[in-house]
């Protein structure tokens, strides 16, 4: 079976190297706290605004000024700044903490594609760290992706359970 | 609903600021990459021999040296070293990857405890950064117990459809 990185790789065309090439010096020294505000404060701007229903429905349970929050303080804790993130939520747990949501191809490429667009409009942050920091997004939504489907394994494993469920409840009457 | 670190705190009676004093200093620069290879090598040297079968089966699809290799990894990059683990298998994934095993408070007891005799027999880590460690270890335990509830919810799920599916089926024979 495919591990979760490989099916990362796979998925993404971003290789373990390049995604986490954002270590390959302090991202967060570089570019500090307020470029990665304006990032995810752009980024969510976007995601909220989005006119599909099904991908802004995501978000709909979670205040837009707290996903904000949750997004830089991750990104700052694992682009080299202070762990913001595990001081005040703990261990990031990125597949764990995904589960609520249905993280779909169709998901991580809109989820991209409002990265790239926010990305693309930041001033504070210059091109080599723009392109290290896509791969690693890039890779990361397909991780999750990886990670969603080993939930669905068990919501098939649900859905199999209710049609043998119907199977067996509808033979004794076909029978008679 | 609590949330998973709320549950971690409460089960594992260690807060928060307590799990997290690990990143007040350093703790790789202080105690060098050799310390955590003794560290995790003593430790697996335990659990692959403990006595208990129950224990001990939960970790023989794995060798012994991948075991201690993935956690010496992840413990450097955790307490302020090089991101070996992410370098080599992608994100920590705490939750994701521990999915495969029942990590129940008893388990969650049983590592601990075998991780406190490993931390007691070092003579490489002083006494400060063995309490720092041990509250982390015991609040990230109880955090992956917490998240092992969110799978047996599934489980539940699935156990509870096939109850439903035994009663469909039996439902017409008993109405004969």
């Amino acid at each position: 079976m495919q591990s979760l990185q490989e099916k990362a790789s796979a998925w993404s065309g971003v290789d373990q190297a390049d995604a986490f090439a954002i270590d390959e010096f302090n991202l967060f020294e570089k570019l500090g706290l307020q470029s990665f505000i304006n990032l995810s404060t752009n980024f969510y701007t976007r995601v909220y605004d989005d006119e599909e229903e099904w991908f802004r429905s995501m978000f709909a349970n979670s205040k837009k000024e707290d996903a904000i929050q949750n997004q830089y303080e991750f990104f700052v804790q694992r682009m080299g700044g202070p762990p913001l993130y595990s001081q005040r939520k703990g261990h990031p747990a990125l597949i764990g903490r995904h589960r609520p949501f249905p993280v779909t191809h169709e998901a991580a490429e809109r989820w991209l594609q409002h990265m790239q667009n926010a990305i693309d409009e930041s001033v504070d942050i210059d091109q080599d760290s723009k392109v290290k920091m896509m791969n690693f997004f890039r890779h990361t939504a397909f991780f999750l992706v990886a990670g969603n489907e080993l939930k669905n394994q068990n919501q098939n494993q649900n859905q199999n359970n209710q049609v043998a469920c119907k199977h067996a409840a509808n033979k004794p009457a076909e029978e008679e």
